[in-house]
């Protein structure tokens, strides 16, 4: 399943309406496609990488022109306003700078279409390629019949095909591997409850849906054998990701359960420590409302006091192994992940 | 702030119209009683037990008789009814039952009224002194400054009055402690989001609402000196509380932070192990919907598999002391815990 792709104009699934709806967006301007962004129709690091590649090819139809530096100036305009869509995104940004660096250098206006296509397709190809090399290595260390916990959603949806974490239980499960996941429900804003269930039953994978509050349990009762969680950025000395994975961490500690980080070397941030890195705070609306369909649910008093960090930090000394593209990563991680990251 | 108490009729604060509105109900007659309860309007343990007994007074007054005999049998047949709308809630039926064996024994119809009413107010009494006996004993353990994790509801709305490990914090504010209580939203029936915030804010005590995949985070930034929890039932090796409990235990144990339980002898069942108890599981509905007001939200597949327990042990060794009405229990617990119980 392809999250996005390009067929004459963009085209995605809309992840607002999931899992009630499968709905695939047409998106012929960059206009819908800003406002695709910013109500999260598509989100997800590595999605919206390739969604900024696609939205300059876009910017690249939009009008005719004769003259090839008005052609170049208004994609430029263009690509600045899709990069402002969600300005914390960093990979966004990427993907539309470094399909405007193709378009920029071109002659004429017809080359430049077709390079700036070329490149968003290699962005998405890339990313694909990635998490396909991701889940065979980190396939290698799933057993037939586990019991396997992960939290947020690292599939698919997250990425433009196959995922990260959710990747390597697919890798797993095409090798024959028969495995039963336990999908967080992820609060406050849900993603396992709507997308990472939706996903392994599309795939025809066992998964079971549990509170957050259920990790410790069904971990005591033998239930799980491996964690396998993505992140959000990786760090010299521990793992920023969704909000929770610390504690599954400390409770896979607790029970001398194997917890594995999968994400692809473009998260890694070797320079920083965990103190460097201020985790986003979001709003308090989303533990007041039951936001996610009916904005009105209310389910805590209007002016209680929250704390609604997005992300936590896992030392990495709770984690077993990272698995990357390039292979999986033991520790001494100071000796170990440099040597990846120079290959 | 009493939850339930007797005013010529039954008057409780309806609790599934909290936190939007505080509203006080009347209840006139045994039928609205059984309504009160199926709909939750009332619930906890100790709560229903004096709902139970106040039940039978009002079984007492609903119809005249002439005679002792066909008084004491109508009662009788009202009284099972009570007992049956939440067959599950033991203290429901010990409450209805102690009320009426006093109606049973009486001589005359105004006497078993007068005596009916009399028990009913005792168990309710007995409840607030246990609560306040448990709140001096545990304030104790608190410090002035000290942040403190809890997870679902164990004040005054559980309770007749006071509450247990929110009693205790309600004691140690009384006596000048400034505390800064962080409340789980104890999913998936947000009794965190809903009640405890609530109540901790009308008694001007601070309070910040957190998921429970946060509570890792608070306890690694330093926010939690203490971790307090209440019990639905305390076994010879374990501790039986909302899900999510044993997460806390577990992290509060990594961090090197003191995990109290709090609960009245009534709760110990010294005869039984973590083995004997059977978890409740509840319907799949409360993980698929956004239930707490709009049945109507849905937030998962709806043929996703989920699991559902209510509770979840917490093996002894990781409890720093139970606090009771007889004062608080340091380990070791096979030794201290018989010595409480024959007093």
């Amino acid at each position: 399943m392809r999250t996005i792709y390009w067929d004459g104009c963009i085209k995605m699934i809309d992840q607002t309406k999931l899992p009630d709806e499968f709905t695939i967006l047409e998106i012929n301007d960059v206009d819908d496609l800003i406002f695709a962004i910013q109500r999260l129709s598509i989100r997800g690091a590595p999605a919206l990488e390739a969604a900024g590649g696609y939205g300059v090819v876009l910017a690249c139809y939009e009008r005719d022109f004769d003259n090839s530096e008005r052609f170049k100036e208004y994609v430029k305009n263009r690509a600045e306003k899709i990069e402002r869509a969600r300005p914390t995104a960093v990979n966004l940004s990427v993907g539309v700078k470094r399909v405007l660096k193709k378009v920029l250098e071109s002659r004429s206006i017809e080359t430049a279409r077709e390079v700036a296509l070329r490149e968003a397709e290699r962005i998405a190809e890339e990313d694909i390629i990635r998490n396909k090399l991701m889940g065979s290595f980190g396939a290698k260390l799933i057993e037939d019949g586990d019991g396997i916990l992960t939290i947020c959603n690292t599939g698919s949806l997250a990425t433009v095909e196959w995922g990260t974490a959710l990747g390597v239980i697919r890798s797993a499960n095409l090798e024959g591997k028969r495995v039963r996941v336990f999908a967080c429900e992820t609060r406050p804003l849900n993603q396992g409850s709507r997308l990472t269930t939706w996903e392994l039953m599309n795939d025809g994978i066992d998964v079971t849906l549990i509170t957050d509050s259920m990790a410790g349990i069904v971990m005591q009762k033998g239930m799980i054998d491996k964690v396998i969680v993505g992140a959000d950025r990786i760090v010299r000395d521990g793992v920023f990701n969704k909000i929770g994975t610390y504690a599954l961490a400390v409770l896979a500690k607790e029970h001398g359960i194997p917890f594995f980080v999968a994400a692809p070397l473009t998260t890694f941030d070797w320079e920083k420590e965990m103190k460097d890195v201020v985790i986003e705070e979001r709003s308090p609306e989303e533990l007041k409302f039951c936001h996610i369909k009916c904005k009105n649910c209310r389910i805590a008093p209007d002016d209680v006091k929250v704390y609604n960090p997005a992300f936590d930090a896992t030392p990495l000394k709770y984690v077993t192994a990272l698995i990357t593209e390039k292979g999986v990563i033991f520790p001494p991680y100071d000796r170990e992940v440099p040597k990846i990251l120079r290959t």
